[in-house]
């Protein structure tokens, strides 16, 4: 009954058809979310409930978070005392902070505890020390041990992303002792979990063990036979960028975390790393666009602020840039072409530099580029870069002789197009690798600085060449 | 037993820990890759095949990614019969590509079979029109039939990324019945799987029924008692862009795929949406950066090509941009200060547009941007480019006011800063909102509109009221 009976498929434009698909399975339709606006408007609370009441947590929390804040308390007060928890746990968190603040302590204090361990937390390390603390002090006392263990582990570590509740197993154990422990009422079981993690008696985990496989295996085998051994282990520590490295690297649903001594602290699910994986890559793309973190859902005051001090240090390399050109002024007033012709030799090294930057910042990320094979592709990119240089010198050298009817101008900016090509395609490389290497996340500050070295050696490449030869 | 002890932590410096953590559970370490080169310079076969025996398949694979295409040869000839097909499943398309040519067919059938579905038709997709024949035509009959069906499907759908085998067990069995069924025979589990899936007579999915829930269901109990009931199903056509989002949104870990009729093919699990995450992601960064497609592991002349596309349109773009200049000559013959900072003028806007451009296309990828609130976030990027265009014509118009000792360009460049900047902020969300809804992929081709737009926008202000109010 494993195997699925094959059966042909009828050819369908698949645009329309897949849209239908899309909104059957998204629960927020916009029919719905304009049935919520309408209730909004006629502040009908009885109505907004039952509107929602069909709705996936993830799908009001999406809801939620395309409103005003005045609709989003409305929601809240329509929701009252019944207010799913995990709404709080799917929801952007600039909106969260939004509804926690709206909250009353005690509410909030209430929904926290139905969280699982590991989305608590991440609503308490989000909150400023005097409404965490306020929390913290509203809940139960062992809960409030566990969190404020989670809150002391560094941020963006292992011991952050863990859920406390892993499902352990002593080793000597059967599959059938442990089917049995199972549906006993003593196993307090999280929600999900894919595997059970085998410890030895000092708690150090010695294997793993798939659902599957405990399933698919008769009563009276051990476990020591059919699990996993030599788990991999994650550090507290570790940062959760590395965790989901391992997790993608080696296929992994469920891994346990450990502390110094090798003792199970907690487990990591593959749906927190989900989250990991899509966090850590908005980060790397919207650093790379020179946004440093993303204000889709912040005001315009905050977003204004966070925008400013990139659009600061840019001013300070373009001005750069400028000085350089000033000092060919007196050329240009000569050749005035040079003035309209130089943003084209900048802008080529730019974007050249700028695709080989972003396969470079790509590549370090996924740990596929490393100090084994760095020289190997610096040379490829310095290639590239030629390779293209000269075609565009071409292109651009006979476009130039045309226009300005002068040869000696399109053999300078053929020249210095070439120049700059390789130049982008060296430093497209080197900057990422060098930022690496300092500890500076390459995909923050490579941009501007690459924009700066081929702005530079643009205008001074192609003026500089032009002040030479054409004076 | 499922809620671990607390226990504290040691404070440690976290960067060289974390290091170390990430050498001893990535097993690809410096000197295991080291100890290979030394023996591939060696050609020593048997060492070869000792040092690879403990590295799980996804490692080598990289080692396998970071070698030239001769060391690779020697690798397949060393590992020879007993090489691992995962390994082929966990490469780079590039890489394995290189593999797949010089292993010979009946070889690469082998491994095929031994692969899961999914992955064998990844490898077959790959392939020219005239290899993919020859491989299936080494294959076994009734494995060819359901990759020539899987092959059937569109690209980048949900019918190329399921797998045939999906566990089904019908609604009316117990627990005990459906544990007894897995442990026999009869039933061929494959090796990873969460859910059961279960079906009507007519294969029509009822529910979905995770493990975990069966493991802690005593033996009578009857399936349709514990199923989650009306599970999210997958229609065979949908992208898989789309089928990501669904996972990600209700946290789904293994869905059900179905035909137009409602029966079920196959089922999709999540370590394949991580896969299509990572490549989704890879695929918006890479297109930002003006990049086709990975070409990391491309020659060089395969990596010009790629690039040259793109360079070509941003070619015409910086020409468009010149000629604006070039309808300036006169002016800036006469003003050369304004030659000098005209690039700062349209590089900020550039910059605070492709800030916007890049939450924009992030908002509109992960369905945040939408229709609903269009325009309450273009309103707001209006405001923040206002805001910032302000700040920086106050601090730029002091700056060349000093520099150049003439007040009016002080005022001429303050005014073509706020005006760029009040542009990139419209552009920025504008262009990837209608790209979008042109069913044009906006992270492909929003940033060359908006750098002509803020190019073009930032000369002309800037010179074209530089003439009219300085000459």
């Amino acid at each position: 009954m494993a195997e699925v009976e094959d059966k042909p498929v009828d050819e369908k434009s698949p645009g329309t058809e897949a849209d239908d698909a899309f909104d059957d399975l998204y629960g927020l339709t916009e029919e719905v979310a304009d049935a919520v606006d309408e209730a909004l408007s006629a502040n009908d609370q009885g109505r907004i409930r039952d509107l929602l009441e069909p709705l996936h947590a993830a799908d009001i929390a999406d809801l939620m978070e395309r409103l005003t804040s005045g609709e989003r308390e409305t929601i809240v007060d329509s929701l009252g005392k019944d207010m799913d928890p995990e709404i709080l746990a799917y929801m952007d968190y600039s909106v969260r902070e939004d509804i926690v603040d709206y909250l009353d302590t005690d509410h909030l204090a209430s929904l926290v505890t139905d969280m699982e361990t590991d989305d608590a937390i991440d609503l308490l390390e989000d909150l400023d020390a005097a409404d965490q603390q306020e929390l913290l002090d509203a809940l139960p006392a062992d809960d409030r041990l566990i969190y404020e263990q989670g809150l002391s582990y560094p941020e963006d570590s292992a011991g952050r992303l863990m859920r406390h509740e892993a499902v352990t197993v002593p080793e000597f154990w059967s599959v059938g002792q442990t089917i049995d422990y199972m549906r006993s009422d003593e196993s307090d079981l999280p929600d999900d979990f894919y595997n059970l993690i085998v410890i030895d008696p000092g708690r150090k985990p010695v294997g793993t063990l798939q659902l599957s496989k405990l399933l698919s295996t008769r009563r009276p085998v051990a476990l020591s036979e059919i699990m996993e051994p030599d788990p991999k282990l994650i550090p507290l520590a570790m940062d959760q960028e590395d965790v989901a490295f391992f997790f993608r690297q080696y296929g992994l649903v469920e891994a346990p975390v450990v502390d110094d001594s090798g003792r199970l602290l907690g487990s990591i699910t593959i749906d927190d790393i989900v989250d990991v994986l899509d966090e850590e890559h908005e980060d790397d793309m919207l650093k790379l666009g020179g946004v440093h973190e993303d204000d889709f859902y912040s005001d315009v005051a905050e977003t204004t602020r966070l925008r400013f001090s990139w659009l600061l240090v840019n001013l300070v390399t373009a001005i750069l840039a400028s000085l350089v050109i000033s000092a060919f002024e007196a050329t240009i007033e000569q050749i005035v072409a040079l003035a309209v012709l130089m943003p084209i030799v900048a802008s080529m090294g730019g974007n050249a530099g700028t695709q080989t930057l972003t396969v470079a910042v790509r590549a370090l990320a996924v740990n596929e580029l490393t100090t084994a094979n760095a020289m190997r592709i610096v040379l490829k990119e310095i290639l590239v870069g030629g390779v293209n240089g000269i075609v565009f010198a071409l292109i651009m050298g006979v476009i130039v002789w045309l226009w300005f009817g002068d040869p000696m101008i399109g053999v300078v900016i053929a020249v210095a197009m070439v120049v700059n090509l390789l130049i982008a395609g060296f430093a497209g490389t080197m900057i990422p690798l060098a930022l690496d290497r300092l500890k500076i996340d390459p995909a923050v500050a490579s941009t501007v600085v690459l924009t700066t070295v081929t702005d530079v050696v643009g205008f001074f490449a192609f003026l500089g060449l032009a002040a030479t030869v054409l004076l």
